[in-house]
Parts: C-alpha cells; structure tokens; sequence
C-alpha cells in the first residue's frame, strides 16, 4: 500500500484525475470499475474537462454496486453514474457494463472475460466500508454478491434516509464486487477526503484485519495506492 | 498506437502530466525514461506543483541519451533533466540512472535487471529521431549504443549550435538507447507540439517504415499513446 | 530475445509443451494463439497426455491463419488443429477462436476485447514466412489482412502441392494475423526443428530487417522465446 | 484460485516442472522463489533433466525462509536447494538471492527492486502452514519477519527432530517471507501431493480464514494455481 496525502480535496481530485485518465489515454482496452459519491466529484470534473471531445473506445467502465432503482432498469448506481461522469465524458453504451440484481453471479467471469479490471477508483465509508462491503455482511472470501438490507444492520438507516430523498421505499437488497473480486483488481485507487473519514482512515491501515471493518482487508491487496488529504489524514501521520 | 488529439500545449501537457503523476503515486517501483527539451517543459511543472514534498521513493527515473559536458562527470542530458525536473521534483540521487558515455553498453540490462522500463515518455524530433536515433546512424535492431557525430550527418549543425550556447567545442559521440531499448518499454507515451511537427507526426504514422525516418519504428511498439496538439496534427486529421 | 537449443525434435517439444501447460493450469483467462504444421506435433501430444480430462475452462485457443476448405465452414487451418489439438485436449466450442475469410477485420480487436493474447506459439518457414506471412506480401505495418494466393508468388506451388493433398483447387486467397498482431502479443514462442530450418533461422537472427524475409520482424518483438534443436540450431552457434 | 488433480505424484511434478520450466526459457529476467522439501523433488529433477547445460542467465531464484545452520553462512534452506536444485541446475551464484538472518528486514524492497516475485513455488503444510507462516505465530499482515522458535509452539517438536537429524541444537529463531509477501507474487503455484495432505488441503480451500490456518489466506490471492495428485485432492472432489 502506498500512501500519498495531499493539502486539499482539489490536490486529492488532481491526483485520482490524473490516474483515470492515463488510463483513457491508453493504447489498449482498458477496463476500470469507477465509484459513485461526493468524492469523486471533482476528479471526475478534471477528466471530463480534459478528455472532453476525445475518443476514448478502448476506455471501458463498470460499475461495482447497486441497487433497484423503481421505474428504472438500471440500478441507482448506474444513474447516478450516467449523470456525474459516463454521460458528460462520452462513455459509449457499449463501454459500460453494469452490475445488476441479474447478472452478479457472472460479473466477475465476465470481467475475466474482458482481461480483468485495469483499475478499480472506490472510496472509504466512515464505518469502513468500501463497495457494498458493509459491517456485518461482508465475507473476505466473496466474488459478487448480493446483500439483504435488514433493519439489525448498523448501516440500515442511511439506506432509508437515502431511498427517502429518491421518494422510494428501501429494496430488499443490492449486490457489490466482493473483496475478492476487488483483490482481483491489478490496480486499486482509494480516494478519502475530510475530517469524518480520519478514524476510518487510520482504522483501515492500522486496526485489526477484521470483516466487522471491512476496508481492513484492503491492505491485502498487492497493488493499492491511497490519495487523502490531510483532514482526512489527520490521525496517521 | 493511439492518437489522442487537444487543442494546446497546455492541454497536451496536462495529459503528459497525469500519465507521470499516475506513476509517482503507484504502489510499487516504477522505472520513468524521460525526455529532455523543451516540449516536457510545462508537463513536468504541473508534475512538480502537484507532487512536491510527497515521497515518492518508489519512483525511479532514467535518461536515455546524453553526451559529455565538459567540467562535469555527468551528460548534459543529465544536467538538462536536473535542473527541469530531478532537482525541483526532489528525486532522490539513488532513484535517478544516468546513461554515461562508460556504461550504455550494460544499461539495458541494468534495467532489465530493475524490472524494465514501466513508462518512456518521449519527444519527437522534426527531422524524425526520436531519442539519440538519427537519420543516417539508426539500426532498428539496437539496444543502447554510441553515436558518432560527424559533419557529414544532416543533423550535425543542430549539434554544433547547442554546444555552441554551451560555449563548448562539439563531443566526438553521444549515447543513446536504442529502438530496440524503447520497443521493450512496457509503454511509451509520445508528446509533439507545435505547426513545426507536424509533417514529422504524419511521417511518423503514414510514411515508409524506414530507418532514415527513425520514428517510424515506434509504429511497431505494442502499447504507445500519441499526445499531440491541434497545431501538430493538422495533417493526421 | 532469448534462445534456448536443446538436442533434439523431442527435448524442444518438452519445452514448448512446458510453457502451454503452464497457461492451461493458470489462475485466470489466458489467451493462446497456436500454430498448426508438423513442428507442433510432439508438443501437442504432450500436453495432451498430461492434461486430458483437466478442466481448463480459463484457457482459450485462437487461430492465426487460414484458408477456405470446400465442404466446410471452417478453414483449413482450424480443421487440422481440430484435429491435431482441439478434439484430443478436449478444448470446448466456446473457448476456440477461429479466424476466418468473414471476420479477420474485426479478428485484433476481439483479440483485444478479451484481454490480448498472452502466448502465440509459432513456427518459421524455410523462406522466412511466420505465420501466413509470406515473402512478397508482407507489410510489417499490418494487423490481421487477406492475403492474395497468386502463381507469380514464390511460395505458389507450395499451397498448389497442399490442396492438391486435399483433392481441392486453390483458393484465391487466405487470412492471417500480421506481423503488428504478433507484436501485440505479451510472448512469443517460436520452435524450430530440422536442419532444413537452419538457414532460414540464421537469416531471422542476423540477416537484414525485410520484409522479404518476414520472420526477420520477430527480432523487434519485446518478450520472444525460440526453442530450438541442435540441427536447426546448427549454423547459429 | 484454479485448481488441478492430476493421479499421481508423478503428474503433479511434470505439471509443476512446466510451469518452473516456462519461467526459465523466457526472454526477460525472471524472479521465482522456490520451495525445499520433499513435494518438490521430482519437478526440480524434471527441470534439470530438460534445461541441463542451457543458459539461464535471465533466471533468478530466491529461497523464501532459512533458520541459521551451525558451521555454515548459509541457511538450512539455501543449502538443501544448493543440493536439490541449484547446483545441477547449473544456477549462477549472482542469481541466487538467499533470505538470512540479517537481512530480511530489506529482503521484500531487495525483490520489489528486481521487478517483483514472478513466481513462487510452494507446499503446504499438514498443520496449514506456508512458507515458514506458522500456526500460532502468523500474522496476515507480514511482510518477511523473524519468527522464534518456541516450546509452546505446536511445532516446536518438528524443528526439535529436524536439527537433532542435523546433529545440531535447535536455534533460537528462523526468517520467513510473510503472507504479504507471497500475496505480492505475480504468480503462486501451491503443489501437494500425499493423503496425509488432504486435510489441510481441505481446509484450505473451505475452512475458515484464519491466521490458526496460515494457508486459508492464500485464497485471497489474486493469481494461485493449486496443483494435487488425487490422494491430497480426495476430500474435495
């Protein structure tokens, strides 16, 4: 794990930036799962503003989670994606593959299928979570999968507070990359930012290796860079 | 190869930039043959105001030609990188390999030996060298090797200005890695600008695989990016 | 390039068939393109022997070359392999890759799609074809291309004598993956055996860098392996 | 993980020889850790067998564990290969890269500036243990480390017989690659072979992920091919 921390959530934005687009500018398929939420934002911005009117046909996307989203086909994932990034840079149809209630069970064969991911862009959860690999349900020897939302989960309430602001009652589920699919993963990228992520942070590179914290299982992975900024870093100087 | 196109310097630098920092930010060695002149120049300081005072122990770089320099045991290409980039990034001594005119005959596998080069970046001249390749001593079947400069050689005059500007008498050879060297680096990222390029650049891509016209070995490099500006494309559209 | 000589047809065919094994017991999709011909043949069987009845789901075979077999829908070069490789290592449907007279244009990038090709194992012609690679219609600049079958052709006679063989009259042309394809591959393979190969393996490792002597190109390959008996071996000491 | 049954223990090593064989003919500079022991006999006697009197100069061993041994420099481990493996495979003093008492602390960043671990080639405990990742004393989050060698230790008594069998008292400590370690290897090849292996070889695969286990990690790794003759694999057909 390689360690980078950096004054600001621009100088964060600036440096995941730079490694999303060195992969589109790549002379073959590149294949990168890339995260949803406030902290990609801005990085996304930087591509989409330099890549902009390019052709980018070897850059394939995919999304690593998700959930039904009602009067849609597509997970909320998916959506909220297609608004932040693939619409705005030009993602073609056809170079975004999206992990569904329907074809989880076959994600992983199909990424196989297509060389493996380059990249995987995720973020960290304040109560460690990283993907859809949340406290109490998440099993370090998962590929894809899908997971129940109960009441008894300590992460139940944000899944209500979130279907609420869409005007929808909470699904049953929704599915995620295990951390065996994201070990899998050649390259992963984990982008944190702000004071609420500090303890997570430190948690994840120094707590016990732990399924309660699942993001600990991600100092396992051969190949993981960490771009915080100091807020976020405050505790593991 | 794949040709990505941007309206400015600016632009192509901010592109030559994230392929660097993507490096310096990896979680792993990483072995960077970078080019000198004056095309690097901006990139390599987006480069620096990004990633100053981060530790970046597992980055290291290499230069890929030189000649001697009176008054100084290193190459000029070396003095030149120093001053752009090494001194200003804060590349520690023991990351930065030099080619010398004493050890070109071992330096590939010198990086063989580190794992080869992960990245080239690398400019591209108007008479087609790339690198210390040259029209009239190119062999495409070479590792790194020593050039004669002689005044029957059309680039000759261009050496005899820049020692000139040194207030130096011309050096009888230089050294340089060859196109072989360069076909063995697991990527090669191209950066030309400016209207003086631009019949080089569609040479480059459409003219007769020849090694009077060096660059256009690179057509046969199986994973290089082509980062050019609007001016410096004008005859590829 | 590396190049191993060992005794005999038998010793060489150990070594190539070590590598094939090594991919077909991989822990991942692994991308192989083999040539059919005499030289594979003990190779074949041994792989053969030592996996039959494994499964080896993750391994998928291509073809690089072939031409229109009346009575069929497949080339000439898949039925041999069919038979030769296929059938016996039990190779399933889904996981052969044929390249065929429809779709050798879109041949690279499928290729691509599925992550690139990890291995070719290829053989050298006595007039310095690899692959369909022929003197007089090379163009080291290609992907995958159709080739035109015409009497004032050195190699004519050649495919008269084989489809003569077959009780067939020669089509007008062939497909093959091309000398850039080739490059493209992560490794390269070559076996050699025979003293009639002699000459034409001295030629590819010191004779000029032309197309008229295709496998000339292979030198410029970033990753290639040649396995070699003494006899073919004989004037490169 | 990919997993392969072959019958026999003969088998088993003319798959595992194949793999060690692939890595030693290839055109780059290769990095393999190699394991002592029993398993690996015959694979290492097919090697030599094959690629006696080749040059394999591109080829880099590296032992992954050692305890001091009396009268020596070396460890027990390098001179257990240096019988089995290196010197009739004819393997080069300045390829051989051993892990010692002092200096494992750097022996990870020694390999990370080789390129990396390519390969490695290792058995399985009866007790789960890996490399010198023992129960009791294995942490998941390792890089090499010392371990002692204590009476409390379930294996203390295995150490206690192996060095009575050296006429040796048995040390204070032995080094050992960690877990992260062996997950930062391109490639792990797992070999076993023997009934007395098939409970821990079932464990592995499907008991839980614990350190009480050392092996249950292994299935974290991205890239492991398992290798059992039918009497180690017969309670997880």
């Amino acid at each position: 794990m390689k360690i980078t921390t950096v004054k600001t959530y621009e100088a964060m934005s600036e440096l995941a930036a730079a490694t999303i687009l060195s992969k589109m500018t790549a002379d073959r398929r590149v294949n990168c799962a890339l995260t949803a939420g406030s902290t990609p934002k801005k990085a996304y911005e930087l591509v989409i503003s330099r890549m902009k009117n390019n052709n980018c046909s070897n850059f394939h996307v995919y999304t690593f989670d998700g959930a039904p989203y009602e009067g849609s086909d597509h997970t909320s994932t998916y959506l909220e994606m297609k608004k932040m990034f693939f619409d705005p840079a030009n993602i073609k149809e056809e170079n975004i593959h999206e992990i569904t209630m329907e074809n989880f069970a076959t994600f992983d064969q199909k990424i196989e299928d297509a060389g493996g991911l380059d990249l995987m862009v995720i973020g960290l959860g304040s109560d460690g979570h990283f993907c859809g690999n949340m406290p109490k349900t998440t099993d370090f020897d998962s590929l894809s999968y899908e997971v129940e939302i109960k009441p008894e989960y300590p992460w139940y309430d944000v899944f209500v507070d979130m279907y609420n602001g869409y005007g929808q009652a909470v699904p049953k589920s929704f599915v995620t990359m295990g951390p065996l699919s994201v070990l899998k993963a050649k390259e992963v990228l984990l982008i944190v930012n702000g004071s609420n992520k500090a303890e997570a942070l430190a948690k994840m590179l120094k707590g016990p290796l732990t399924e309660d914290f699942p993001a600990s299982a991600l100092r396992l992975h051969s190949n993981i860079t960490v771009i915080a900024d100091e807020e976020a870093a405050k505790l593991i100087s």
